[in-house]
């Protein structure tokens, strides 16, 4: 078992507990939790293995990624109704994990010989689409369209990876190198309000 | 023309039925109806075979899925606006109809070399992942996440088959079991009022 | 270079464009905007391709679609918030493109051995479901599911290029008629109001 096998099924949690307190605001019951739950964490390489035809999808063959969502889902559930959570406990977790999943994705697509753009979309869409998948689900606008730097610091980062991949730095380096870009970027722009430009800014 | 084909086009057009009934409460035009019933009919298998990697998905090659859900969707269009059936018509075949598609789903994942919670999770998509996307096209949070003991009852009986199939049962009785276990929880949900826990209980 | 690889990423950036611009009623910011313009453009397509099994989807060794998309996106973006164009700029373009992305779709299903029923169906999956998925991100009932004739010029135009060709007319003959059919029914439609019956007209 790597430490990156490890590192993915912490990522796949962090994600199915946020998405298990963040669903507290629709009228989900235990199953609606956990759908949701599994979908946010492993939703993002999903899609990404379908758009690369890398089928069948990852966790078909090992249902320990399918598991570990469930079991954080649930566990988060029933903890959630005794527990409460200063409001940004998860905020780093969630950019580590973010961090990983854009490292990954941009990994395979590149190792599948997709074009750089391309390469850093996968990256992307591995971190993200979980989230977008949760959101369509919860019947809202997907968060990760309308708020602050969180898909751009995946980009950034993946465009890293990328970068330093080509320049002939070692991939372990390189790796560790697109990761801390990654959360350091999410980081500012939480820390500092930092926010792209808005259609309706002027109107 | 086996038994299973058969049943298989009655439960495509049953959910293709229920889908335009419900989609009254939308302002959808025929041709929308139209897609929303075929839709809610393959949907599910759909999503089963992207994820299974068994492609060109299953309705590809063969239009008679298309075709009959189609015709069940139009009909029922028409008929709609003059005849006024009582609100529990389907509830019965849509039982029968979610059975049958839990076990094709889960023997069909079975055979693909899925593991136990894998091929469950792939009966239940099978099953309601036609009125997942249903709901999210009409832009309501999808019925089967926030209600009654529906997906769970796919679960149970995906479990049950897998289980009997386990203990070395003839197929033929794991499946007919199977089917009579899911409509009974899902009966027996609906006439007791049967739901799972949900985040909000507490207020 | 041929010219319908040209007159395909014509119609990739006049969907980015009139996607960023129906984007200004939500609350996106610039990354939102960029990844609802790349979807509106590729998205139909890319449906088509995971549903008849051609994977990877056809951008993703050619990243010029990602990129025409972005860029269209972009740059209307900026200038969206400077010019006022005429609401119905790009009517025309819309249907042209929406004509292109038809007669595509429905060529590379019949070259994959889809029946004619599915053939014209993948070619207005083609055509419509980059909006689509659009809408959906948007958190609205897609736009062609409650509206005029869109999607149902799409299958006229779709019909009209698989009864050419089985009548043994030449391809381009029977490309060109379907695309001038497509636009003529998508733009008479506009014109004089022509709409499908609704479920609701009547209550």
């Amino acid at each position: 078992m790597s430490l990156i096998y490890v590192l993915d099924l912490c990522a796949v949690s962090i994600c199915a507990i946020t998405a298990t307190l963040e669903a507290r605001r629709s009228e989900l019951d235990l199953f609606g939790v956990a759908v949701i739950a599994v979908i946010a964490g492993i939703g993002g390489g999903t899609v990404r293995d379908l758009l690369l035809g890398r089928l069948p999808v990852y966790w078909v063959h090992d249902a320990t990624y399918v598991a570990v969502g469930l079991g954080a889902g649930v566990l988060t559930f029933f903890l959630a109704r005794r527990l409460r959570l200063p409001k940004n406990f998860f905020l780093i977790p969630d950019a580590l994990g973010m961090a990983l999943f854009t490292v990954i994705g941009t990994s395979i697509a590149l190792q599948a010989g997709a074009p750089w753009l391309i390469a850093a979309l996968m990256g992307m869409v591995t971190a993200v689409f979980g989230g977008v998948i949760r959101d369509i689900l919860c019947n809202e606008v997907p968060l990760v369209l309308r708020t602050d730097i969180y898909a751009t610091a995946s980009l950034a980062g993946a465009s890293l990876l990328i970068g330093l991949d080509a320049l002939g730095v070692g991939h372990d380096l390189a790796v560790l190198s697109a990761m801390l870009g990654t959360v350091a970027i999410r980081l500012a722009a939480i820390r500092w309000h930092i926010h792209l430009p808005r259609l309706r800014d002027e109107g």
